[in-house]
């Protein structure tokens, strides 16, 4: 085996943009967290820290290995091993013999996923979740769902001359998902609609406002969200080449043309363009992107984010149409602009912008590369969905899932965590509020 | 031809500058929307959120190769060209035949510039700007005004053999400017101030408080921009080398320095030391150092922002002598900081810190760089000055540049965006408020 | 002596290092703005901007020199001197005859820590100290306590041929300090309490609520502390590699532990887990971790931080006990949670992780290295406390520390800086509050 190097400038890369996918959650949080109403801002924050805290704490003991370890050589799951990441400290040269960076800084980049991924589910479910049940579903859906699906996108096996050992199943395919619109968006999107539905609607949905108490707040969260998936995305060729290059300038692009897509919806349909909408917009092009940017040209990247913002716009509604109260649009964005993103590759994919690409059927390659991309859409979806269902009632059938109606009423940060966001006073100034 | 290597380490270091100079937009928006009433803070906002969405995708559309083609061979502009950054995807190795990191990464790096330059300007026309006027505005602005300008300072050419072609007029003349004194801030503060007076004053300027709504936002806004501006001079550097190491400590110290500047001004002037002052010396001494980083000894970095600073916080008083509502200040800031920053390269611009650069006055170089230093400013104020005049003029007699006279008393937020920042409601501890 | 090439991936990581420990600054400044009330968040905003100004010029002055420098071959200093960083200019390539980065970058990296510092202890002395008095100490307390101190820890001297010149006295002694659990926690904490003792209790202290106003904001500055560490502690490799590698993760894992072990004392003690204690948590596990990181494996970082949070969080009582008031609880996080840290190395420090280390206790090591831990606790502390103490009386005695008590009562933000936080005013939507 051809020994690998240490290269130091995408070891660099890797280990800023780890650092860029954690900021990523604090921005979810306040991203969430400024959509919610005065009364839910902090239980909507808390989901985001204690899920960073559940999932790192489980990365070490097993989840690592049990989405990335090869040597089960399962294609739907990797090591069942408790060995608390002790067997790669030192093996700083290993990463599926293609990498020359530590496997400990892949390690810790693929964990900023792990952790994002099931805090995304919590925007579907705002307001209304028991904390402690919300901890337990996480650990429970971490280890079941999210470790498992992680491995079928994203391990692509260990190269020992010409064998590959434990690659994922979804990645043996062929599946394109260069940062994970599967793995991250449409599983996060379909746990959330099976939650949402679980745990029923919000007290007063559809009778009173649920305007978001702080546009700027969520602002904050969708820039901090905007500046970090540059990690998410670009960081995701683990390494600083070329490839990273496209992928960041198209994750630019794409949320760029998104954020218009949205108000352009907005603009025609309401007659305002909105600060939400271009918030929300941003977010979609994001996600349209992730499993794209690294497969196509910027052109393209330009319009997959300009009908990602139109598509989700439109998809907002989906909700009232069906009745279930995803709170803060989880399936609209990221569901459906998951699958949307995933599908494009094999629209936009061209084999002359990334040679590990198939063409797409604008490129003159078929429907062949669709056709896998749909596979993995459909898989990913479809197991998200409903291992989240059993779990979400095996949770709500125990020890329950929802808070009680008048702490729900009241508000959920009192109740939950006996706190209130906000302890404005009076200022001395001419006894002006504030 | 020489071939270029890819160096991952000077890539990696563009990559992480170019999400860093992209979070300065953020940033600014909360700069801006901090500093206005509770009913402009959205709108503050979403002008620099449209600004991300309009330039990016002109960007790839043709803004790109008006900026940094050299076919054309224009001192001017570059090429007029609608290839979709097409021809560069695979180019990874050719950026003028200097810089070994792919042609992409440098795209993207000077689209944040690109991005960040319109949305300065907004600050000086808050609270009174048409939402789609301004959205045209950028478009126009982008083509016609900073494509071309950052062609004239950044356009360093392509060299095959002993010959360079497609060199901007202001880089072949030796005009210094690392990272923006002239294309970026003289730029932004001089069509600032030919907006602020194509528009007019808001109602009831000078006569009624307009104190920013929120310090602690303006607080956040200024730390971003702060952050990101490392990645804006030192990243201008495109490699990872003392040159950028000089670059961002300079960056700091002059920082710094500005903020102790403007605060012994106030200290001074006032007997207080406020925290806006803060924030505002701080943008301040980055603005001055942003073209001089690069050129000068830390030392004279210190002495730069110390008088930015000084310099800048004086200089606010302009526009109430003048009577131009210059609204949250761009021209005191951006402009006066450009101008002195650039100036400043002819005095403390040292070959024996960068051999790139002449001799400035203190190091014995005579007046040379100085003149050729205030060839820029003078080319790049007159232009921008003039031809944002022109354009927004021509938007004034069209579709009209300014909101209604009620709307903008009632908020521009509620009114150009049907929504309103907060939606504070009182809680349940004991009745308090909020 | 060898030629060092520069490395361009290092430097790429210490550049970006630097740029995310200089937003710890902002990080901390809304960390500890959020948890003050609404009259005194400016003040405690200012307390961190003017630090960032102060140590910045006078790093460049001599503070550089007073801590690196080697040619003074003291344990205790290194160079007096005001070259003004004139002499490293160009000295790109000699940093210890260590690193191949550009030592002008060291600098930068080494300035952000020293910012830090005092910013840290501003949090023991909120609500009540004068401003003029707080920048005068800054000056004095880095000049007598800071620059030495971390010339005692971090200079570890140059070497020339097989003679190393210049070490500091801890450093020289095998004590192990990864980041800064001695020179910057262990000395922020225990300037803390001295200064807390100094300046004496708020009115009202114990007597009247005391809540954060904003939560929110205490959770912004959490995360952006958190993402910020990562330079912090992966910076301090200053090299892109595998000990980069092992820092980051342990620092991610053991601040989500320690996040962990917070909600766990509060849950069980107070039947509720709070947003307040998950910020707290998280930052005593940055602290715990940050002299820990690159000498123990990631489950020893998980176990550290876990209890790193517990301890923290029971610490919070000492002051109610003693009679001391540590505003916002820089003893029990920087001070409490520096010592476990440091001292943790003595228990899990380990020479198959990192080579540099010797092995603790659970390593078969013995007391050896918990001795050497120890005896830098100690040092550390002592000098700290005793020398705060000292500096802090002589300002009381001199000009005041405090501001008068009418001052302090009506709100430090007015009084000091002539400024209100917040100017929220109703918005025009049927005439509901803001």
């Amino acid at each position: 085996m051809e020994e690998i190097v240490l290269n130091s400038g995408d070891t660099a890369w890797v280990l800023a943009s780890t650092a860029l996918v954690l900021l990523m959650t604090p921005g979810l949080a306040f991203f969430y967290g400024g959509m919610v109403r005065t009364k839910s801002v902090l239980n909507m924050m808390m989901m985001s820290m204690v899920t960073i805290g559940i999932v790192s704490v489980l990365w070490v003991i097993y989840g690592f290995e049990l989405a990335f370890g090869y040597k089960a050589n399962s294609p739907w799951y990797g090591n069942i091993s408790f060995s608390g990441l002790g067997g790669v400290v030192n093996d700083f040269t290993n990463n599926g013999g293609v990498y020359p960076i530590p496997v400990l800084v892949f390690a810790a980049f693929q964990l900023m996923f792990a952790i994002i991924t099931p805090a995304l589910i919590s925007g579907a479910i705002a307001d209304r979740t028991k904390f402690t049940a919300w901890a337990i579903f996480v650990a429970i859906w971490s280890t079941l769902v999210y470790f498992p699906v992680a491995h079928w996108v994203f391990a692509f096996g260990n190269k020992v001359g010409d064998t590959i050992t434990g690659a994922g199943y979804l990645a043996s395919r062929g599946v394109q998902d260069f940062a994970g619109g599967t793995a991250v968006h449409i599983n996060a999107g379909a746990a959330g609609l099976a939650l949402a539905i679980v745990i029923g609607k919000r007290v007063g949905w559809r009778k009173e406002s649920m305007r978001p108490h702080s546009l700027p707040l969520v602002m904050l969260g969708a820039g901090l969200l905007w500046f970090g998936w540059f990690g998410f995305n670009a960081g995701s060729s683990l390494a600083a080449n070329g490839t990273a290059a496209l992928a960041l300038i198209n994750t630019q692009v794409a949320a760029a043309a998104a954020v218009l897509g949205w108000l352009l919806v907005e603009k025609v349909r309401n007659g305002h363009a909105t600060s939400l909408g271009a918030a929300s917009g941003a977010v979609a092009g994001l996600v349209a992107i992730t499993p794209a940017c690294a497969f196509v040209a910027p052109w393209a990247a330009v319009v997959i984010g300009l009908l990602a913002g139109a598509i989700c716009a439109l998809s907002v509604g989906i909700k009232y149409k069906l009745g279930f109260d995803d709170s803060l649009d989880v399936v609209a964005v990221h569901l459906i602009g998951g699958i949307w993103g995933s599908l494009a590759i094999g629209l936009f994919g061209s084999s002359a912008v990334n040679s590990l690409s198939l063409d797409g059927i604008f490129y003159g390659g078929g429907t062949a590369l669709l056709g896998k991309q749909a596979l993995g859409v459909g898989l990913v979806f479809a197991y998200s969905f409903i291992a989240t269902l059993i779990i979400g009632y095996a949770i709500e059938k125990t020890i329950g899932f929802r808070v009680k109606k008048d702490a729900e009423v009241e508000g959920i940060d009192l109740n939950e965590h006996a706190e209130t966001a906000y302890e404005m006073t009076s200022s001395s100034r001419g006894g002006s509020l504030l």
